[in-house]
């Protein structure tokens, strides 16, 4: 067992009511999925062709999130989601709706939604369809029934816009993986600044491709958690064979005040597609990060990621055991 | 319980043996599942691959059918069948064979079979080799013993010829879906008609692409059966993922004297790939319809349909209920 | 030289007005190009963008046609287009309209048009646009002012619908090249048989690809020719470097009573994109013949053929040399 | 009508020394080629491959600009030219060199360079290599001596970034084309607004491909000309045929205030590939307009344009004729 | 029928610990599955993400092998492995290094590797990284533990090099199949000769894909088995669908002077994908052969093979029943 | 002028009536085009559709070489030429003929010839069909008359094995370029020795491609000339438009005893298409030289070179000049 009393490594608030399960003793690896997987499965919904790819966070003494819900004409949805564990949730029927947004910017579908605690409310952040191409759009909530549209972050083509938990400098701050308009077969991990969330610029190019499970394509996922040592990221890879694309995902520990600095990341994927959940389904062989809890008291790390497009499943870790995984697989 | 003494909805005889189970409580969609599937295995016969998308029709007081085997080398053929209950078959170790033919108008392969009564016989149609490329066979039975080949229906490339089960004016009546040589990226249906099952022409488009779980393409299934509101034709729909083409099935109901003009169309599928039967096989991710039987008396349909182009399946659903479905979920 | 007083070859009427220009002594080839070629530049027309691939008869005591006109959005139409000597053409800036034509069967687009005099009338043929795709439109006139369009000979994708210039048997007859949405990357010649010109049937399969020059694709161009010996049919072929795709063409000599029985075929081009307006335009290194006129009388031939999807073009051949050319080049 | 005295529609400067010829008698299209083009050859420079792609402006008495210089590397550089007539122009040897630039944010390669004068200084955008990625580079110079680099515009993957010439409301304004990383098969044009040329948000759609010549892709030209009936913007659009991409341009009107609004847009191009220095050369069948020189006084309009991606060519348009052409085009 | 005493079938040592499961009662085919598949699980070893297509051979009185493992970065190394019973197998952590080679002839990475007795040693041949791309490598070993590399075969793109036992007339000899870079979709078996393992020419082909299971290409298995009739060659084939390649094994007999020279070759395959293990995983629908233990008292044969590019899993087969088999499949 | 008496720079016999054309004073580059390009038309045969990529060598007092010659079919054939000035060529109608050849090696088809004398006769390498794939075919002469097949050098797929004069070290030496069975979009260029001609083996990687004109692929051109510095070596590179594959050609300098090592290479090609018989034919775009000719008196270089895949053309270099060049491009 890796940590006592007070973890100090997490920047942020405890979280006692993190859901946990130990690691099993058989596993020999940083990252263990938990034993209830998958936690929302794919018709948990009356209309839900597949639940995946989903937000959560803390919110009061329990938890809300937002929950990427492909109905069964196969069109993506954002819903909102709440949960007293974290681990049993009930999913509004309703796809949120925003109460108002800029003129002439309007929703036009929704997927793959990240959600961040940010000063003093949530923001969301998902793909959005501008002018059906994918880019990153973007919405506020305090209470995780009123949003609110913001304009769109970028130009299209976009996935996987994550916003970091606070200001880097004077700026907010986000990631991002530019795209192509389909089944992109290339992506790298920028970083951008903006003073007020609506503008955006000075892009720094962070990561890319190398080999392996991270041949393709690589993205990131959850929201960074703030660390002593640097941002944690987790991030998915992406590797073609002859049957099409494998997502596993890693990490990466980012520079505090200079985030497109990577100090460490993985050589190895810290999760990939092995249980039936992961390799069957809309899209087989797909596990995909889109959420941390992180308690900073005891270090532990609850990561929710999407298995094979269909359904919600949960992977634990511990932060220091992962940090120090990272760095030694970094050296490798 | 939708249905009481005489169901008056669908034209057609009653077919009391309809092979049935009723809905289980916890279903909430107006097709289910039959709890014995798959009703027939890939290895149900010595030199099978595969046995899947295949036609079954009332045959005196029993059943009979056409059915997609592969065989080992991978190869496919059409082999008669027959059962007693429609769910247990016996089918014939040797392809069906024909007595006689037009000359110069070859058989070359057959997959994806219909059956069809009319008139005064069964017509088989399937996708027949023309030179190598696909086009609508077609053939003529009375006793499932002796088949005489007719002329192709179509030029290459076509697949999915469905014929209806009588004559609307004074014409024949087909759906089809023509393609190209492969795995075609594109697909709608359209409608000809034909004095003598010969000739063709009057050729009208029926219905396309939308989005979601029908972007990629779609083909007609079963022969449409006749109801007082309009033919009802189930009908399969494509999207295509970076892992491949994800094959689920839906609804529509057509104009009885112009079969050409759609007055209802499911926006959601009825049924697409979740169970192990239907993810995991030669194709992954494939629910494929090619006939159905329904008993008018009591409004039971049953539904034969592939999966993942390994087995056959079932599915039933109650004609009253499934039209009202479709109505309202046209409209959404 | 050439013939002397009457040439029994060709079946059908003397044209002794034929546009024609001797052999050049330095040609070694049964095709020869005119001297003044092209005959019809992109810009002879205010609204066009190109004119090329069009169809031209004998009318009255001079010359109607049938032109492809892509005008200056890129878009193709039909064109009537007048002219004395069949060398220099008037077309009407107007496209083509009907005056009548079957519900339901609209005029979407229209490109490669033929033309042939058929009983008591002229039959145009093109590719349709239906719902998008390419098929086989047909319309007739008698004065090539009004037009009635009929019904779609075939359904979609077809290209380059060929009828011939008389009944076969007791039906009418068409050549045809089946193929896909897009730039289509296969083609055979099929052959299809109609009692009314509006049901069709029987298909048979003619000749497909080999190699070389014709090793993509091949498919029917002008009109087939009666002689003697058999349905003159010139046909182009494509071969795919890796800077695209190249068209030449060659000719073919079919069984008068059962055309789809091929007796010779050119194993060499006859002509291929050799000029700079062959070569460069639109689409470079087309050569693409839609159109012949012939002198029963005479035994010349006058085609015409599209050059780089540009410009009309010209060449000539005597029928005599060129079927036997075609005898032993059939033969090597 | 060519304009007398004043002319009133440019809103902007006299250009008395602009290059000009009247249009031939015998031009029945808004735009005319220059009869001295192309105006500079491949080989203008001991080390080119190919100039083309290239913006000019005036600059004092006289004229400068930015080229896209090929070197016989097949590398894109840009370099700085002056030119006396705006015809005869002599480019300096050596690619421009950046004084100074953002930490970070490097200059990797330089391609399709626009030059607008704004406010105070001459800004040049590009299609910029960022970690080899295509996005749109920015710089400002006084002199076209000292160029100071500044922050990438967007993300990749963009091309085409063009400023327009004044601020719009209290915000710069940029049109862009996001692409992919390679021979781009799609391409829309955006608007987005920036407070300081840095940071951009507000991203607007300004519109698409339709059909024809614009059906594969658009993307904008020069920097929009601000007239008194909205900013007139060149525009280049693309088909693509089985011998690839043909590149032509056309024009639109965007409303002065809200310039994400279309009034009239050209349904035809203005011009197209048909010269040999426009149909052969290292991309055949390429017309690219980067820059325009306009004469508020006369009205008159001179469009620099690649051909074939190997050299520069020069059109006129007289703005009002243009304007007429671009209503009634729209319109049709 | 399994044979006693002395099997006179195979031209090699007896091997009475070859791993052996009678054939199920049930099963009508020449090979059968082990009851304990798959034999080697994906997470056998701590740094492994699959083990997968190896080879194994006896050695003294026990087994060794040389294994494929990807670790968890998805790279590919080969693994020595040691076994008694030829089913629990103990693989060692590092992979294997060599303590010599020629200059200049680096080894990159290793996958599919194959292992023979030749003479006086083992040779293990595998797919090598010849400056990326792949080709084949071969070292030898007498031990197990001190391996030493040899030239690469072949230049690329080449895999899955297979040595014949012995020398055939006076050479050595190999099967390969020549591929390109990526996921070939091409593939025949050719027929090189060496005189010293080092040099090679004199190259045949052997045999090239045809149709169903073998249609896409078709690669050499295990090192060929010697028997009394010819060598007995195991081979894989693949036949793509709309969701990508479906790998399968056959059989071939090679004429034992000649083995060029085909004498029979399975119509049908003699494994396909069907159970879990073989359909679901890293790639799914693959079993690929790679090596084979032989006891020529017995006849028996155990085959071992890769599943979905993930596990190691074994068949059996009685010799003289499988090449009964094999005569009687390549006759129909 | 650079040479005086006698120069010491090329290691081979003098060849006084090398064709020559001194450089124009215009021209900055080392090499320089014949000003009668192209020496051979595409019709300059009665068979021929076009010749190209042609190999020559001094023959006696005279010069002879093996033809390219493509025939109107399209089909690629060898033909033996004779010219006594090496401008001037009678190329013989028939294909060249083998009087005796290995057994089971036969000749395909061959295209892209090379000729070497190397110690007593001349050796004709090409890309010969094998089994339908491209791999290198061998033959040897003395009097281009009888020609004598010899064993395939290589396994498919590979294109352009080239032959040095001499052995290297104990053996005779290759450069190939592997390759796929079409349009190959990869390729870099590999050394092989052989002691025979027959065996091969101790393949070395020599170079790949880097970017801009040779990004996409490489190719050795023709033989390799001795110089005092090293071999000389032209090959072709390749970089892709959105309208296809543009071949260039430059030079590179190999270590005389280990000619795998790079000792220069050209960063700018040193001749690309621009002039018409280069940018239009068969495959527009494309220069590809094949042989030089060289003086060793003069240190003048005759380069042929293939012309659109249609023409042969002839371009001139010093040797000195050229070296130099080459040490400087290679510095940049």
């Amino acid at each position: 067992m890796k940590t006592k009393s007070r973890n100090a490594t997490i920047v942020g608030p405890a979280l006692p009511n993190i859901p946990w399960e130990d690691k099993p003793s058989s596993c020999r690896e940083p990252l263990w999925r938990y034993s209830g997987n998958p936690i929302i499965r794919r018709d948990a919904m009356a209309c839900s062709n597949s639940i995946f790819n989903s937000a959560v966070v803390p919110f009061g003494k329990e938890f809300a999130g937002v929950f990427r819900v492909d109905d069964i004409t196969r069109q993506s949805h954002l819903h909102t989601g709440h949960s007293k564990d974290a681990l049993n949730w009930t999913i509004q029927e309703q796809p949120l709706q925003f109460v108002d947004g800029p003129q002439g910017q309007p929703f036009e579908y929704g997927y793959d939604p990240r959600v961040v605690w940010l000063q003093d409310r949530y923001y969301v952040t998902w793909c959005n369809g501008f002018h059906s191409d994918p880019a990153i759009g973007c919405a506020w909530t305090k209470d995780f029934k009123q949003y609110h549209l913001m304009e769109n972050l970028t130009l299209p083509c976009n996935r996987n816009g994550v916003l970091f938990p606070r200001k880097i400098g004077s700026n907010y701050a986000m990631l991002s993986r530019p795209s192509d308009t389909g089944h992109t077969p290339f992506g790298n991990i920028y970083y951008s600044q903006s003073p007020d969330l609506e503008l955006w610029g000075r892009h720094r190019f962070v990561m890319g491709t190398t080999g392996g499970w991270q041949r393709t394509k690589i993205g990131p996922g959850p929201s960074p958690i703030e660390t002593r040592e640097g941002w944690l990221l987790f991030y998915h890879g992406v590797v073609t064979s002859c049957n099409g694309m494998n997502y596993s995902f890693g990490a990466a520990l980012l520079d505090l005040e200079q985030p497109w600095k990577v100090i460490h990341r993985t050589r190895t994927y810290l999760l990939n597609p092995r249980e039936l959940y992961e390799c069957v389904g809309d899209v087989p062989n797909v596990v995909f990060p889109v959420a941390v809890l992180a308690d900073s008291d005891t270090g532990r790390l609850a990561i929710y990621y999407g298995g094979a497009d269909t359904v919600v499943a949960l992977a634990f870790a511990q932060v220091d055991e992962l940090l120090q995984f990272l760095k030694e697989d970094s050296k490798i």
